[in-house]
């Protein structure tokens, strides 16, 4: 048992939560991993409260304080695990539309390459994959602050379903080669991967 | 409780396995069923042969008969699960080589398309997903059935990887029209989006 008997904060005030309290500092974010880790274990229905708290060393009362019911919980935790993805738009945006298949792909497959960034998207993807609400809850962030931006700067006809069918396709080769691990594109030196896939990204996203 | 109590049946014998016996006959497809809804809704780990047992009406021994340890009951289970998919390489093979984007997408998509082909795929990918032995059982049989076999017809250097590339944008592409349901993929017209999908397919399969 790690779970502490803190007594629960004060009710929450409007603006910028207080981040030190009874809990000690840091608490947002221990509970934050602790939520990732219990989705991704047990899965969005099965996911409680109480566990992510004992692993987090806090108090339930504290968990809902900060995040309030299950899904707003989920919604952080999906938000604080796409946060390295959400600078993707940037990457078309920044250069010559005839490099911005090759930027996109660098920049996806560069953040599913580096465990620190992969391991917190992959345990909330395992999630939203298995259950329906967790899947809206990813749905809506991706579309409303990556693909909205990504046909923003595209623009043309269908551009959102082009931005989307790139993006399948990095999602694609991500899943293979670091969840299935299908040899030899898990083993694949990822300069050779960027370079096999950025033509096709490339089409998507300028169409034709 | 739907479990039954009848005996186990006697030691497998070799050769071909008795289809009728003390748990009537299509046991052994019930029992494949039951283990598909047992692992994906518990995971590959917590899958327990008694919950199987249970959903399928016979007795536990009897699971063990047919299929042996739990990584074997999950090898079978994939492997009904993904039988539709395993006829993907004829898909390539029967046409002509400019035309074998186009059939690749529209099987592949098909497969995803149609609800009695999708589920058991999607209930074995998703214990896939977040099991490192289950990813081993779907990857050596995707690997030995379908992707050797699409290499085989493709020939030419890097065929192996080209071969996973096409896959894994359709199975991307599955992936955010199927489960994510992201719009406006998950509602687009399936024509458009195997017209928009080929020439991408097309161009990994055929590699420059």
């Amino acid at each position: 048992m790690t779970a502490r008997t803190d007594p629960p904060p004060a009710p929450r005030r409007r603006g910028r939560p207080a981040r030190t309290d009874a809990a000690g500092p840091g608490a947002r974010e221990r509970i934050l991993a602790a939520a990732r880790a219990e989705f991704a274990e047990h899965g969005y229905d099965k996911a409680s409260i109480r566990g992510m708290a004992k692993v987090a060393g806090v108090d339930p009362a504290l968990v809902h304080h900060y995040f309030g019911p299950k899904e707003q919980i989920f919604a952080a935790a999906v938000e604080e695990a796409v946060a390295p993805a959400l600078r993707a738009p940037d990457a078309v945006a920044e250069g010559p539309a005839e490099g911005a298949g090759e930027r996109l792909a660098r920049f996806v497959l560069g953040v599913w390459e580096d465990p620190v960034t992969r391991e917190p998207l992959l345990a909330i993807l395992r999630s939203a994959l298995a259950n329906d609400t967790a899947a809206g809850v990813f749905r809506d962030l991706i579309s409303s602050r990556v693909m909205i931006r990504i046909a923003a700067e595209l623009g043309g006809p269908d551009a959102r379903l082009r931005s989307e069918l790139a993006a399948a396709h990095l999602v694609g080769v991500s899943m293979l080669r670091h969840v299935i691990k299908i040899e030899p594109l898990a083993s694949a030196d990822i300069e050779q991967v960027i370079a096999m896939t950025a033509p096709v990204v490339q089409r998507h996203l300028m169409g034709g």
